[in-house]
């Protein structure tokens, strides 16, 4: 099926997924007047008087802004709010079917960290949690510590962290399939953006395996003249042998494969230079680095994508939903490198006989949110 | 009935009065592809190609936000973001309720005119339209003017044009009740902020009647030296015979009292001093200058408010659906003040035989919203 013209299709008949809809039907002037005027002003007063009661009489329990400035839109880039808004609509979809959550894309026209972070300031009293989304590297990063430094409510950028938790899940299982220890496996993580670098770093917390970190340049290594900050500080986490070189180098020998880079990038030799039953997570979305036959008849053991129509879908999806659904539920307002842990265990646990197809569980399966979402304390 | 009592009570259980719902369920796999990724990547793309084209395949062609700082709600004052939510909700439901348009809450946490303006263009990629709501004045003006002149999507401060609309709405068909011409009328109109100021402009520019505008100090007069640059413009509009003093100066002989100000500022006794069969619109909310009985009894020959368990209730509920609706559906970007005129001339128009008790439509009319959008091309 071209899911292309489906969606364009689906998209343009609809006129955007989404729907306010009132909790309760405005159907007589009693209502008007207990919704609105006179009545609300009462609602307003005691809120004004006891701030802390706000979420209790309105929205703000339930509801999450998913916030882009376009500028990392899947694999297609810079591509700007409004072209980003159809992403922000899906995801706000998924908040909703999967969690329950009432969500609202908000897109934006400023994209310096100074400018989204004062923005996303200013919006914030009118929701309960923020997650950002397709933000570039490296300002994501600025924007993200920055809000959640400020902020009292929970502000995560998916991008970073929903896929640094799904990949842990997987990989967890992963090395069970394959008798393998990550404390004692090479990694080799190309795309040093910002789902990269909180891969390894999530990963290095987790069980300090040997990482390499690849860019478009190369292995990620000391001699490098050409790293911004960000990647300069990945080197706290990976490259201890001080190796430099090139996708090719990096992998020989290496037990394990991330890419969240681009279509087509891992090549059947390149997987075949790799160590013994190879595990490849290719996440490049919507093309994945290689197609999973491709890479099974090049002999990986295990092959996982972010793609819903195939086996292994290591997708954000797995983890937001119930992320947030937990931090609305228990009032926590900051996720912290503790609940990232707990999060990628508990998804890996709902798999009870892991396999070289099922490394994680379906994104369909209902026991996710409620399992997250109790780990979130 | 204690509505107040009543809106807490609600407010708590329903914990928000809105949900954001899915057009479509996202009950299968393929619809997941569909909706988000890989399928929506071709609509992203598409858009970043054809950028007037992202309202055909989003929720922008029918979306508004309601949008405040918390600064001017109803007749509390500056409370705040969090404490206006209520308000912002209950506005979104008449949006959907009324107009059927998808309309979402947006509190700020920023108060200057530049912050308001710099964070409400930033979100507008995400909005068919924006309705400003509860600013206080004199920033209302300013944010409006630069926002209306920066944006190509319609932008309306309700409580000056909304109000204004249904003023003169209202005042169309008391003239008739009471035999009167609004051009040789005298309108004392009290209140000088964002509601009043709009008032005395599109009065002005319909009727030319002799006005006098009141604030909490007095007529509005050359001779005063504490008028703000906004106040000071309203000469242009009022006092052509320079009169200095107070409300009941003011009064004395009057035909139409117009109260957007504070609740029992109008005794009985003003309202014998004024002309004969006097025209009283108390609109202070939630509770009017002056009640409808006393004000009756004084002599009143129309009184009208801004509540729904009175006659005449002239609220800018009446206007402000049908206005967005019609610029939605008419991609018309400026509400201009030819549309002004027109839609209150059209709300006048659904009475057809009015009487002391019916100047205005029903808020509830079904009529109101086809008629209003049929006149904002």
């Amino acid at each position: 099926m071209d899911y292309g013209e489906a969606a364009l299709e689906k998209h343009k008949e609809l006129g955007g997924k989404l729907s306010v809809e009132l909790k309760d039907p405005l159907n007589t002037k009693e209502k008007l007047s207990i919704y609105y005027t006179p009545g609300v002003a009462a609602v307003s007063s005691h809120i004004a008087k006891h701030p802390d009661e706000a979420r209790d009489f309105t929205g703000l329990n339930n509801s999450v802004a998913v916030v882009s400035d376009g500028s990392a839109v899947l694999g297609l880039g810079n591509i700007g709010p409004q072209a980003a808004l159809p992403v922000m609509e899906g995801k706000a979809m998924l908040f909703k079917h999967f969690a329950g959550i009432d969500s609202v894309p908000i897109v934006l026209d400023v994209h310096t960290s100074d400018e989204i972070v004062a923005v996303v300031k200013a919006i914030a009293p009118s929701f309960g949690g923020i997650n950002l989304e397709d933000i570039a590297a490296p300002i994501c990063f600025e924007v993200e510590e920055r809000l959640k430094a400020d902020l009292s409510i929970p502000v995560m950028h998916d991008d970073q962290h929903g896929t640094a938790i799904v990949v842990l899940a997987g990989l967890i299982n992963a090395m069970k399939v394959t008798g393998r220890d990550l404390a004692k496996s090479r990694v080799v993580i190309v795309g040093a953006g910002a789902a990269g670098t909180a891969i390894i770093k999530l990963l290095h917390l987790y069980a300090k395996p040997e990482i390499l970190a690849v860019d478009s340049k190369g292995i990620v290594s000391k001699d490098r003249t050409d790293l911004n900050e960000e990647k300069r500080k990945l080197l706290h986490f990976t490259n201890p042998g001080a190796v430099s070189g090139s996708l090719e180098t990096a992998l020989k020998g290496t037990d394990v494969f991330i890419g969240v880079s681009k279509a087509g990038l891992l090549t059947p030799g390149m997987v075949k230079a790799m160590a013994k039953d190879p595990i490849i997570f290719a996440m490049a979305n919507p093309m994945p680095e290689i197609m999973p036959d491709a890479a099974r008849k090049a002999g990986a053991a295990i092959i996982a994508t972010g793609r819903s129509d195939f086996p292994n879908q290591v997708n954000n999806a797995l983890a937001f939903p119930g992320i947030f659904r937990g931090a609305l539920d228990n009032r926590v307002t900051k996720i912290t490198d503790q609940h990232k842990i707990a999060v990628a265990k508990a998804i890996a646990g709902l798999v009870e006989y892991p396999d070289a197809q099922h490394i994680v569980p379906s994104v369909l399966d209902e026991r996710l949110v409620p399992t997250i979402a109790s780990v979130i304390v």
